[in-house]
This record gives structure tokens, sequence and C-alpha cells, in this order.
């Protein structure tokens, strides 16, 4: 089976390149020593805030091991503070090669600086010295779950970890989205890892925290840190095949002619039912008036970010997928390779000791 | 029995005052002629927003009725131009007497100016020449069904009106609130009507719709609209008993002594029993690091705006309110008392034609 286009980025090379099934093919990679945990990125989705927060506070206390070195950042502090998703610009959307090679002057927005600061702690997004996982923490209004999002449907890294929280976490479903796009046009923190995802979680409000989502969102980390240890112990990990749901396009809000404002809300039978099949002919949206608006496509799709608070700024109402079946490789990590040395706070440590800068230039700590 | 200290400001006058039970008496009320419809008093809390600009939108087309006239107003148009809850300070907290008479200068926060300008068009607070009835509409995140927000246990045309809604409504829980608070000290908008209170309607994130919330909320506002009209047209309401939860408290979040941060979450047990009695030793709090925190007041009492998302800035988790059956008279309205003549937008109006005063100063229209 010819290689997919894009794995080769991924550093992991093939071992049994003569099977005739991917999932009986077994695939070594460096271990993944270095993992960044960030929340806030969008200083209202709080879980994150928290974990991070709590994160930072135990792990002064802890001492680093040779297992896996973490690095846990408050990624957009001033956004925090004011419990908004961003001060000036959303900043996970800031992670483009363009935006992270923009000269910075005094007018740009704080966002952008702060995109160029964690590129240079995490990244340099898509050198060899980037993090080699980076977790980015997210919640959604939208009943979905914990999902991973990321950029690839190859990178089997993160697919592995994707099945082993799946097969770990019995009282949350867990999916894998998939947003088809190129390492450069990628625009989300967690790309500057050299492997990473997004860990969203759903439906919390933004502005404040549900215990149960956040519990959610700690075990999902402390599963991906075990899957990290174990497969940096030398751990194999049997292939075999996930579902995943790619990207296939937004649906936007109906909106009055007259004043653009938005006419409709998600339909009450579509509301809630994230990655629940959308067939042509169903309940779409629910006019203010009262009237019902069906799917207008084609095809079935499976809806997501149904109804998130985030996107209304933009009109989009939800997402559509299609879902595949992925086969994976069995994988194991370079055992005879040492992990690669952990930075260090102080190295990264660029600004002024506030708490601010600490919180957000975090610690590369030993689990 | 003896009329309640308070009652007589609500301008009843008691019909049969020798019968020993409240629930027999009746009392007659001069008709209740002009209704204000409010929304988008909290710029984020979005059903009210919509409903308001959908009445806007509908009423431009239609003429007066003699039974009832009705002003639909936005209440804080820059806030809902945001998606904010307020610009400056907490509108839906300034319509104590003392802040109302405040003196506006250049630095007087926009929401106090703005107060005064309702207090004018819908006022002035505790003047016979106030709205008969102001209906605030709010969201909370909190899974409370549709509250009536009130500040006395003795507004019969509250109750009633209530009461009305909880025997029309069977899809929704409807609930009273009442905050006993003396006139001078009511701080929110219903407070300026000669009746009033708040419609609060969750759960619904802040910043988004939930068709069936705000379905829920287009359809109490028209029960109570139908109450007027049946009310004003002289339909005799029977007595009887209403059940009400008086507040008692709020409840804060733990704080970790060091950061002063929180430290804890709502408990996933007590998260969404709005209404379900919490007794001494409930959990109440999970801490972040997983410990239970439990109730430990010595009195069962009914926990309301758990979790609710506006009020972190305050480190309020959630309120208790004691449950109490109230007696309410049968009322009726005076039928050979006219209707006062309604006021037109034109005599309303002061500012210059912009989209945003004409929603902001609503019309009073014929339903």
């Amino acid at each position: 089976m010819a290689l997919p286009k894009s794995e080769s980025q991924y550093a992991g090379h093939e071992v049994t390149s003569a099977a005739s099934w991917m999932e009986r093919r077994e695939v070594v990679f460096p271990t993944v020593s270095r993992v960044a945990v960030c929340g806030g990125t969008h200083g209202n989705e709080l879980s994150g805030v928290y974990l991070v927060r709590e994160r930072l506070k135990k792990k002064k206390l802890t001492e680093e091991d040779d297992l896996v070195s973490v690095v846990t950042v408050m990624s957009n502090p001033r956004a925090v503070q004011q419990c908004r998703r961003y001060t000036e610009t959303d900043l996970n959307r800031c992670f483009t090669r363009a935006t992270l090679s923009c000269t910075v002057t005094d007018k740009t927005p704080y966002e952008i600086v702060r995109s160029q600061e964690l590129n240079a702690l995490l990244g340099p997004k898509g050198s060899p010295d980037a993090a080699d996982l980076v977790c980015d923490l997210h919640n959604t209004t939208a009943n979905m779950g914990l999902c991973f999002i990321a950029y690839s449907d190859c990178d089997w890294i993160c697919l592995h970890i994707f099945r082993y929280l799946q097969r770990q976490m019995s009282n949350i479903p867990v999916r894998f989205i998939h947003f088809d796009l190129p390492l450069n046009e990628a625009y989300s923190l967690d790309s500057v890892g050299r492997h990473g995802f997004a860990m969203e979680i759903g439906p919390q409000a933004h502005g404040l925290v549900r215990s149960n989502i956040l519990s959610a969102m700690q075990d999902g980390v402390q599963h991906m840190l075990d899957w990290v240890r174990l497969f940096n112990s030398g751990t194999q990990f049997e292939g075999g095949t996930v579902e995943i749901y790619t990207m296939v396009k937004n649906v936007h809000y109906p909106r009055d002619p007259e004043t653009c404002g938005l006419s409709a809300a998600v339909h009450p039978h579509l509301q809630d039912r994230d990655f629940c099949l959308l067939r042509p002919g169903d309940p779409l949206f629910k006019t203010f008036s009262g009237e019902t608006v069906n799917y207008k496509g084609t095809e079935p799709l499976y809806p997501f970010f149904i109804n998130e608070c985030a996107y209304y700024e933009k009109g989009v109402a939800l997402s559509l997928a299609r879902r595949r079946s992925i086969a994976i490789p069995s994988i194991r990590s370079e055992r005879d390779r040492k992990p690669r040395r952990c930075m260090t706070a102080e190295e990264t440590e660029e600004e002024d000791e506030t708490e601010e800068s600490e919180e957000a230039n975090g610690l590369w700590n030993g689990e």
C-alpha cells in the first residue's frame, strides 16, 4: 500500500512495507519526549484554564522523570483574565505560516504577538525543534463529547492516542475530527507541534465550568500522558481501524434579507444531536416566526459544532462531516533512541516574572 | 386576615374584607393597560434579544386595540451589539432610587444613563405614570425552566399571571422567586413598573439561542398578554394557593487561599438540580483536585441559579431559597374604568432616529 502523501512529515519510518494490509504494518517513531498541554487559548473556555492552573500549581512541586517532559502553558493569559475568547483577534487562527512570520509592530494585535511567542516556545512550527506533541484544550457549547481535532488522517501517533482514549474513557463519547488542510495553512496552536491535536469537550457554556466536563478533560489529558509513557517505554500498539469525521462544509444561519440579522435558530430536533446522521429533508432550522427549514443537501452527513456560541460572529450554525474508516498500523518507539533533552522554563523564559508570564510560559516538567 | 404590609402599594382595594380566608377575598384592580416587554437588558441573553427584535419587526405593521398597549424595548442596545452582559456596569442593578436620581456627567457609565432613559420611558418608578406592568426577559445558564423573579410576595397581579402561565405551559416548569427587598432598593428594570417581574428562562448559554428556550419565552410572553387581555376585559381570576421560593442567601465558590482563584466547581450531583431540595451534608462542590465539599447549612433549602455564568464575577455559585405557600385572593379589573390613554412612540422618542434608538425606545402598540 502506497504511503499516504503526507505521512512522511510525521517522521515515522515503515518497517514492514511489504505487508498488504495497513493494519499489519509496524511503524517505528522516535519517542514522544516533549509534550505541551495548553489551555486558555480561548480565554472563556474554562475547563482548560482551570486544568492548566491546577497542573501549574502541582507540578512546581514534582521532579522530572525520564519518560516524558510536559510543558503546561496558559496560551492567552490576557483573554483568560478578561474571560473572553480573545482580546483583539482569535489566537487560534494565528498559527499559519504567514501569520507566524509577519513583522510585529506597535499596532500588531496582542494575539499575533502571542502566537509568535508560543511558536518560539513550542515550535518553531515544522522544525525538528518543535515539541513532539501539542495538546490544546478547548470547550464547546455543542454536545460533542470529547473530540480530537487535527489536520491529518495519517498521523499515527495522534490516531493511536485517540483510539487509546476511546477505549479508556467509557463515560464520554470520544471522536476524531479531521480538517484536511496542509501544514502551512493549519491555523491552530496544536499545528505548532510535530504531532498535535485540539482536545475539544462539550457541552459547556463559555465562561463557566461544569465539573463533569472538567473531569473528562482531566481524564483525557491523563490518559494521553499514560499513552505517551507507555509508548516511550517501548510498548507496541496494535494496528486496527478507527472511524474519523472529515470536515466537509459549514452551514450558515438564515438571515433576514432586510436587517441581515439572524432569522432562525438551530431546529430543536437537531440541537444537541452532534454526530447523528443528518439526512436530506431533515429539520435544520426553526425560524423565529416558527417555520421549519429543512436540510437541502443531497448527501447524508454528520453534523458537529451544532449551535457553537463562538461561531455566531461568523454566522456558522454547524459543520458537516463525512465519516470514514481509517486503517492504522502498529506503532512502537525506537527504544534505543534516548529522549531528547528537556527544555527548562529558564531557557524559554524571556518576559519579566509577573504571574501572567509565569503561567503563560509554563514549565517543562517530568510527569 | 391582616393585609400584608406592602400590599397597598399595588393599588388594589379589598372588596370582601370580612372573609376569613384570603382565597375567598376578591380584590379589584385598575386595568393593566400599558405593558412593557423588555429584552436585551443583558446583551448576551439572546432569547430576549431575538424576541424583542421579532416583536418590533411585526408590530410595526399592526394597529392598537382597546384592551392593552404594549411597548417593546431593547433595554441595552450597546451591550446587545457587543453581545456582552453590559458595557460598563450591569444595567439590571441600576434601577434603585439612588442610581435613578444620581446626576449624570460625561463620566457616568452608559448603563446608568440608560437606566434613567428607561425610567423616563417606563416610569418614573413608583409614580402613577409608570407602566402598569414591566416584564423583563432574561436567560440563565442554570437549569431553572421559566421563573418569575419579583420583589413582592403579595403583588396579586404578578402572582395571578404566574399561576396562569403555570397552568398554560405544560412543557416547562414555571416557578416564582421572591427577593424580599423594598421598592427603593429594588435594583432591576422590572421594578420601574407598577407591577413587574423578570421572566428568567434556562438553561441557555449566553451568546447563543436554543430554539426550545426561545419558544418557551415566546409562549410565556403570549400567555402573559392573554392574561392581561382577559383581565382587562373583566374576567375574574379565582383565588387559591401558589408556591413561591423566597431567596435566603447566596453560596460562594471555595477559593484557593494563596491565589484567591476558584478552587472548585459545583458538584456534578448538584449541577442542573435547581429547585431540588438541598439537605445538610449533600454534595455542594467538587474541588479541582477531586474532593467533595458538602453543604454545611442546618436547614434544607432549595438551590437556584446553580452555576450561573454571569455570577462568576461575584463568586456566587448558587442561591438558596425557602419554599412557601401563599394564599392569593380572587381578582378582577374595574370594568367601568377605561384603560389609560396609550403613549405613542412619538411622545417618548427623544433621540435621533438611528436603528439603535428605534429599537431602544420601542413602540407602545396595541395587541
